[in-house]
């Protein structure tokens, strides 16, 4: 079995694995549940990681150049080997946004459109979860609730940042940076789509322009065509003739 | 009667009610209105949502595809099912914007900036009353007067965001999402008018060069088109000569 | 003498006057100047005012069609009107910047840049003058020194925002506001001169492409050419040969 | 020897200096190094000056046009004169960038972008640095470690600006400017790379309409080509028959 055949089958278990540990994950963090459900909780959540770390070895063993496989997924390999640094692990749901990235929009620019819209709900959501994780426990802290997490997700996506929360754990202000830049990615699709539109609709109206430019071309050609024929009908007609 | 027919004719009584209701609850809003007075803006609140409630039965009963109708439009059945909830009701002033859209504007980019501009200058309005109307009796709110509130919208849509004032409840979060989002698509228009108006400057002198190029093509088949009419000339003659 | 004729000729003067007005300006707020000092510079700026106001009497005589002039320059006459309430005198420095447009840069992507440049630079330091003008003796205030103003101008037009400090007079909000807004327009601009940039750089390559394509075009025509140019000499031969 | 020779052969001693330098007063802002490890780095730091003094003579000497080099030039002699201030000797880490620019990308616009992600890492840093360098003594600061100057820098770049940390000393308010205004040029070049990108990918489709357009034209020019041809195939059997 090839790797690419591999990860045709794979995708659709594993993006529902990323959907089960955001669920197990969300609902640690936010619920703050304790006893029986907490080691449920914790053992769906060492699951996911197992079946992540089973997806890892098999990519490497079927990589064609394994060497270069490594090399290049050394994040994967992050993801993997440190399963109690948990905010990281939810880069893996960026499996998620490939399956968006496929299903849904019709034009290149809708498909853009609807892919940085996904991405930036799902961005300001994991980003919020995560963020709470490390910052409730944290003394000084200013997010404590799930509530305050989104605000404080949004006012940063949004590169607002009113500064009413902001996180103080090093792993909370390093889901901000991410968040922050993703933000400037956001305000980047958003303008260039437009901007893409306005100068299509513009250059629509200068095409038939040069349409028009190129109209009288294609007629002198026609004009040529029509003199050829007549040329030689006239020498066949001189051909015809009887030599005396 | 069809439902585009009944649209053409509700649409400006539509807009006037949308405008009585604004007035009706910036008044109430700004001017903590006692009283009779209270009395009767409520009343007249109220007599707006009846007429939008009516509108929303009109368009329901006489939409084509009454099922389909009924799904795409789930927001206005949620803005006319909570009548207590005002400031989501305010989002019926986008017929403002849509009549704005019609009437001011010529060039594709002009009509584009002139409705960006208007649709800013209205959400920081309305966004500021909302705000304002949701946060004033709220116990630790920043936002308490109504100059507070324009200055903290128009702080928000600039994604500026000192921090000076922010809202503390979660309806006001959400209208300042709206606002933050609306900054970032007010950013992307502007943006992308400028680079569409740069763009097609840059463009025009290179058309005119692409056009010099052109010519000469145009001239070859000049030159070949007498050349033919020369021939034709020629065998004519050639046709003409007494054959002896 | 035309309106026009006099616009030309009133140029430099106005211009000269303005800067003279931002000095005085600039040395009263800043210096908190007391004594015969103060009283001097009072006396300049109220010379200033007078220029401003014989030109606006001026434009109003000349202009041809004198009712429109006064609707569309309602600006101007708010700005005379109000001797006392001078950052608002300030928009007078517009006169400044339609300077800088005329003498710098060649290209228009350099013109633009240039523009805005300028107009960025003018903008924090007049806002800066105007804020620290309104704000110095407002109580409660945070802006209390040029530096401050200047630090904050610039916090403001690149929409960060702090927050360390902001002003809490209506018309220092004002300024703010129109700080904000340069600042979206500078960042338009900023991004725009780039994408077009980009877009013709990228657009040179596949115009290169596009007249590969049309090379063949004319390599076709130039063979049509020759074949005519010999078929023609053919039928001279035929003509020349003596029929016998 | 000329000068642009020159350059060329000091260019990657003087990336080498300018790196150690780097290290030297990372070391420095960030370790606070106290006795005769102090002494060292004071004396590298001096070192590494007097390197960049001795180039900035050498530059000097060689120029073509002494006078104009030196008046273009005035930046650079600010930083070697002024040797005490050290976070503008910082800029002499452009350099660095100049390589960034030459070593990675192939494509345009991956060569933009690779440059501007370098430029930004490094600004952060270097911005870091010099702001913690000119604030950890400053009283009244908010920024005292090294991680604090990282957080408020990317705050910054992104221009989100919390506000929970902002330089409070004029010097790193100037270095906090740079970065802002670094950061608006950040966006602007993501922004304008997602907007050449969809404006190409858009144009392509138009092209291949474009293409399909101009094939008739060409179809059109062969079916002349092979009626002249064979036109003159006939004018040759024409002279070829025995006249008579």
């Amino acid at each position: 079995m090839t790797q690419q055949r591999y990860r045709d089958l794979a995708e659709w278990p594993l993006m529902g694995t990323a959907l089960v540990f955001l669920a197990a994950y969300a609902w640690q963090v936010i619920g703050r549940v304790d006893g029986s459900g907490a080691e449920l909780l914790e053992t769906v959540m060492w699951l996911t990681w197992g079946i992540f770390a089973l997806d890892y070895a098999a990519n490497l063993w079927l990589a064609r150049e394994r060497h270069r496989w490594f090399l290049w997924n050394l994040h994967e390999l992050l993801i993997v080997a440190l399963p109690f640094f948990r905010p990281l692990r939810l880069l893996r749901l960026v499996t998620l946004l490939s399956v968006l990235h496929r299903t849904i929009g019709e034009t290149l620019r809708g498909r853009v459109v609807t892919y940085v819209a996904g991405s930036a709900a799902l961005l300001v959501f994991v980003g919020a979860l995560a963020v709470l994780d490390v910052e409730q426990s944290a003394p000084d802290a200013k997010i404590l609730t799930f509530g305050d997490a989104l605000w404080w997700a949004i006012t940063t996506i949004t590169t607002v940042g009113y500064g009413d929360m902001y996180p103080v754990t090093p792993i909370g202000r390093l889901v901000a940076s991410a968040l922050m830049m993703s933000g400037i990615a956001v305000l980047g699709v958003v303008t260039a789509s437009i901007a893409s539109w306005l100068v299509q609709r513009v250059e629509e109206s200068t095409e038939a322009a040069a349409e028009s430019v190129e109209e009288p071309l294609r007629a002198e050609l026609a004009g040529l065509a029509t003199e050829i024929a007549a040329l030689r009908r006239e020498v066949a007609e001189l051909k015809d003739r009887p030599s005396l």
